[in-house]
């Protein structure tokens, strides 16, 4: 038995001319990841035969399953489904199931006329399989080769994802002896990589062979990651386990949390083991930070509400920020996070509040504050912490970095009031 | 003269397991169309240095300009550098300009001390070209070989963008005559993919072949793209501008913009124009339309405010919506969005107000209120108008729908009192 490898082929002028970011593959890699597949590879190749055809030359000499995402759809620039046809020698045949289907998603829930374009979506290569698409019209195929699998997909999100959790994914394990891959990430804050790596310069030559470590600094923190891969899961649970407590125990000074989870589940973890809740009073972040907050199911229980003040009249309005502070330290200070902290609290009667006011750029600098000065308050019934940051970066990760500090920072408040 | 092509490796394991998404590769593959260079292809490697030899060596058959990104760090898991080192038969030297900006940036800057790890970055192939990173350690190194470019740089985002604005792209056109590259993209709404390709048809049949149509569907929305490359700008500029006159006359009935805009920017360009306001009132969407609003340059000329209500306590609290409305018809009603609306738009003092209720899932569902029900408001001083959708997706894409679809509400608003 050895490594099962997989290849990921993503289709689409769109991608190769900037027009949109592949998410798609990230999420396949994961899940593979959990069945212990490995991805070898992933391109992007346009709307173009040759490219397209080359690319599942190039793919199954790496890998043992080829994954293709897009070029399914009803018009004239999606070339997949002909292309491969011709490849896997098939003629075209209707596939009645797939047409009783897109006829029920024309008839109960697109409610709107079907036409000949859309029923030729159920025409596939009689040398497929079709895997049954319940939430779209273009199916996925399965091909078979040289024990090699190549399975065609659309390439819109929760339609490609229905066809890897309902038929990929499943038939995987049956089709190969996978083994086991595992991961271990940690959070570090307030420590640069190099820095890091020297604290764990030792724990880092004495490593296996077979397990990598990782640094993947970003937002100012630094994550840390194990992977392993193994034929025996038990051990390599074990074994994974041991030197991750181990890293755990080398790093302690600077560890954030013992998981991979984004700032925002970290904070919203805390609060509902505790009963407890936040609101947020926003000015330049402008609803970031209640976004993050909000976009995770579940939220409800510990979140409230925010007042985005983006205006300053509305930071006096509904903050009571008072005019003198705003005429003379400015919206950008100290004293006004620490009155919208205070008030949004009291305003949504909640345990936390995050109030956060700056200068994201690239406009907005005075003499006396740059691009990227924020200040931040976290407020609680009897406590309100401050700190002031200094970000050198554009707008948007400006904007990432005070609402990932920001929840740092109610991190810590939660934990040391514990 | 021909096309000249490009190519992007992309190098690190935490592309392959699905830890991080890549945004590098589409803004790379923007900023090479405007300067007439095609993408042919991307692929993403793992720290692998097998892997990483054979991309090199693939991709450099494919293309005549290869950017690597990924694997600069400072860590033992970043190998590119020696790996370039060895594929380009070079050997290590310190290049000192390099460090002394490393050790200006860790004097200056990052105020820490430098370690040799660190001083280390300064190292790079003797027969590479060093292209200074003004933002980072880790320089940018050029090799040239066979009349192709190899570029290698930093995998932080603002790093790589700074690279490659004050290196690469001015030294492409000096090195190739690229020729042009242009695309105008213009987006539908309330027409499927299906009958806008009927409606295009013979539209579609007449366009010359070195002219591409793209149909991209988002959201219930569908752009349309047209592509084209050619040697001669002024004549490319010319047919491209005629045939997407013609294409808008063709679809002028489902026509939203005829830009490549985000919704919030085709929104925020009409309301800065009119020198009109907005906020808005979010319950379900948790200020992800405010955030959506204020991430632009700019915003706060026409963005005010947002309330967040995402307990209904803040909805009876500070937007005014009655208890009564709350406990008959309930929180996802237009009744209450209505409410919200109104007085959100009283509070913040703008012209137009948007206002959102709804359950983005997976939990809240009752047997009257499905998941992905959402109500929307729109409010101006002498009008409101309220719809409900029905979203069929997940948590993040229904959060993401109703965004759009209640920016495409209020942009309607300002279009019909113009």
């Amino acid at each position: 038995m050895s490594k099962v490898n997989a290849s990921i082929i993503t289709i689409g002028d769109e991608l190769l001319i900037g027009q949109v970011v592949d998410t798609n593959s990230s999420w396949i890699a994961q899940e593979l990841n959990k069945i212990g597949v490995a991805v070898k590879h992933r391109v992007a190749v346009g709307d173009v035969w040759q490219d397209i055809w080359d690319a599942l030359d190039e793919e199954s000499k790496k890998a043992d399953i080829i994954l293709i995402t897009g070029g399914l759809g009803p018009t004239a620039d999606d070339i997949t489904k002909p292309l491969l046809c011709e490849y896997f020698n098939g003629k075209m045949v209707v596939d009645e199931d797939t047409l009783i289907h897109i006829t029920y998603l024309f008839e109960e829930v697109f409610r709107r006329p079907m036409i000949e374009r859309n029923a030729r979506q159920a025409e596939v290569p009689d040398t497929c399989t079709v895997l049954k698409n319940e939430k779209g019209t273009a199916p996925g195929m399965l091909f078979k080769r040289d024990g090699k699998i190549f399975v065609s997909m659309p390439g819109v999100p929760h339609e490609m994802k229905w066809i890897m959790t309902n038929h990929v994914l499943p038939m995987i394990p049956e089709l190969y002896q996978t083994g086991y891959i595992e991961h271990r990430t940690l959070l570090t804050a307030g420590i640069g990589e190099s820095f890091l790596a020297e604290l764990i310069k030792e724990f880092e030559a004495a490593l296996p062979a077979h397990v990598k470590l990782a640094y993947l600094p970003n937002f100012g923190m630094v994550r840390l990651r194990l992977s392993s891969w193994g034929l025996e899961q038990e051990t390599l649970t074990k074994e994974l386990d041991n030197l991750f407590n181990s890293l755990k125990t080398n790093v302690k000074d600077h560890l954030v949390v013992d998981e991979d989870l984004p700032m925002e589940v970290v904070v919203g973890k805390l609060l509902k083991e505790r009963k407890e809740t936040v609101a947020t009073a926003e000015s330049c972040t402008g609803g970031y930070i209640a976004h993050l907050l909000s976009i995770h199911p579940g939220s409800s229980a510990f979140f409230t509400g925010t007042i985005v003040s983006y205006a300053n009249i509305i930071k006096e309005r509904l903050l009571g920020v008072t005019h003198e502070t705003l005429t003379t330290v400015g919206a950008v200070s100290e004293e006004t996070v620490v009155q919208m902290a205070k008030a949004v609290r009291e305003t949504m009667q909640t345990t936390y509040s995050i109030a956060v006011s700056g200068i994201m750029g690239p406009e907005g600098a005075t003499d006396e504050k740059p691009v990227g000065l924020v200040w931040v308050a976290i407020a609680s019934k009897d406590q309100v912490i401050t700190r002031s940051f200094r970000f050198r970066f554009d707008r948007r990760r400006n904007i990432d970095l005070t609402a990932v500090n920001a929840l740092n920072m109610l991190r810590s408040m939660i934990v040391d009031n514990s």
